[in-house]
């Protein structure tokens, strides 16, 4: 990492249409940066991925793995492509191992309404959602990911594992976000969402969680079963504000959460841990609509965002938390309007229209 | 089972509102049968849950289980309450005890919007839902149920299994059931879900899917994977026919369908086996609102409606199927006037006045 003023940021644009919200959100990032000033901050472009793994049999090379290693904060587009896969058929999925080597065990995904874009719910309390699912990103039923075993073409087994000291961390982690956001006015409540009831091993993450939140007894600790929380996020999500879970119930619960947002191309999310992290929008590489210019940059924008506050807490350097805020201003503000309407939303707003949109508005929310 | 002329009901009604939905469940039943007559049902109320454990010691006596294993059909109403918990800590659901006992492999839970029953969803189409999502009910993560492991206080460990002998199974129902579905007009399409992308089992899941596809090449099979499918029963469920998934995700799905139909209490269960079935309403035993009045017993009805049909198809007797019909078009009518609306729904709609109008409801649709 750099100890000099400047702070680096490894790039990856991945597969897909990640290359053309990458492009668009490094000139968002130059808009605010350049505008809040004191701000340096240097960018370096790797490989890794689908084609990556295609064009030099490696999805995550060692030099990239280094790269990101040494790097102040990594932004990620979207890597796989269904028709690039391994041998035994899984998919290419580096953002995994990525997560797995830096120990991001805390996978950070915002639920927040962006006034303007119409979210599937009727009830009108849907339109200011602002919550954050934490999915524990490195262990839980992922733990097997490459690891699972077929017996005599028989049986399959994949086993989920979680450890006191990941928990321990992610509970903390949570509960430290709880209260940043209780002191922003929300209510100061982590919600843990298991299915204790039936799994030890939930019952273990329920009983590390009680630990947890004796210690951190100025805020609320509550429990949902996962299923009921499933049921919940449609019925009434607005009851929020933060709540943790298993890296598998949050890969479900999070893309549900995205839903009521308006959906992927709309929803940031960031990977943390005690040193690094990933920021990276929930969407994929949408082979579908490659060259198309449809792509919405918005989750990518939004991503950046986060990274830059990220950045700003952890080297405590205010301006990068002043231009993450703008950033966040600025998209809010380019859809306030109520003419911006991304494709996926069954609108016309292609990936330019957006992106100028979004660097129009930092001007007016400066 | 009874080979006389006449059919037998275990009736377990369980804990909390449990009895409070079951009796007016059989009056409902005795409404439909006697109307269409031709029809001989004799029921035996058997003790199983977590009352029957604090007062006997055991959650489902082996009486109990010898009774559900010689009746004909299952009438199940909840179980479980959160005061009263095993040893170890797990809430006491005889019910899983039950689909493993008995190899109900096929959990089918239709969402099925029911016209006059508000629906959380803005779009119209979201409110003429008709799909049905079949979770496998007898291994997939649950297959841990009461086997998870903790090492050294440390880590804690729950194996996912999935058999080759059961997902051929459970492929095979769920494309006789989508058949079933085309030749009634709908289009005729399994879709599996799982996350074939991560995981081993999951991979070896869906090459059993494609092996049994290939088998049922009438009928139109498709994918997706668990995480985009949360998002897509938000965004257009509308599309859905029949989906078919493991039980942990089949768990979770479902609360998220029942939700898009009224919740819990609007929502009705089979789990179906080559002998036996269970038919419950998905809703818990509800200890906050016993005593009130305020249980909605829909779903209890439109669960024995399936009973109906599921012995009707089995035994070969048609007044079965007809009196199931008429069960679920006398709930239809009683929701369609609109002046019908449970508590959980934020109306003022009690047991008995759901009851009253299904029942008064059989007269007009006979
Ligand atoms: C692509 C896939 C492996 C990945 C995951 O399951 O974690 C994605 O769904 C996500 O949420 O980042
Ligand atoms: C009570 C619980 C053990 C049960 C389950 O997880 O299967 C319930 O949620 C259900 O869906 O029937």
């Amino acid at each position: 990492m750099s100890s000099s003023n400047s702070l680096s940021v490894a790039v990856l644009p991945g597969d897909g249409i990640g290359a053309e919200v990458m492009g668009p959100c490094l000139e968002v990032i130059d808009a605010v940066t350049s505008r809040v000033g004191d701000i340096s901050l240097s960018f370096k472009e790797v490989p890794a991925g689908a084609a990556c793994y295609r064009d030099h049999g490696e999805a995550l090379p060692k030099e990239t793995l280094e790269e990101v290693r040494n790097a102040d904060a990594i932004l990620l587009a979207a890597m796989g492509m269904p028709d690039i896969r391994y041998p035994d058929g899984t998919e290419i999925a580096p953002q995994l191992d990525i997560r797995f080597e830096l120990d991001l065990y805390a996978g950070v995904r915002p639920v927040r309404s962006i006034p303007g874009v119409p979210g599937p719910l009727s009830d009108p309390r849907a339109q200011a959602l602002d919550f954050v699912l934490i999915r524990e990103s490195t262990e839980g039923l992922f733990a097997s990911h490459g690891k699972g075993t077929i017996e005599d073409n028989r049986i399959a087994r994949d086993t989920m594992e979680i450890t006191r000291e990941v928990s321990e961390k992610l509970f903390d982690f949570s509960f430290n976000l709880a209260r940043k956001r209780k002191a922003a006015g929300h209510e100061g409540r982590l919600t843990c969402v298991d299915k204790a009831n039936v799994f030890t091993s939930f019952a273990f993450f329920r009983s590390i969680f009680d630990e947890r939140a004796a210690e951190n007894n100025d805020l609320i600790a509550d429990y949902a079963y996962v299923d009921a929380m499933a049921l919940n996020l449609v019925r009434n999500p607005w009851v929020y504000d933060v709540a943790v879970t298993e890296n598998m119930f949050g890969d479900i619960l999070s893309d549900l959460g995205a839903a009521l947002i308006g959906g992927m191309g709309m929803a940031p999310s960031a990977d943390v841990g005690d040193e690094h992290a990933v920021f990276q929008p929930c969407h994929g590489s949408a082979p579908d609509i490659v060259g198309s210019g449809k792509a919405n940059p918005t989750a990518m924008f939004l991503s950046a965002g986060m990274m830059l506050e990220w950045l700003a807490d952890k080297h405590d350097r205010p301006a990068y938390g002043k231009a993450g805020a703008l950033l966040t201003a600025a998209v809010d503000k380019a859809f306030a309007a109520g003419n911006l309407l991304p494709f996926e939303l069954g609108g016309e707003s292609g990936t330019t229209d957006v992106t100028n949109a979004v660097i129009a508005a930092v001007d007016q929310v400066c």
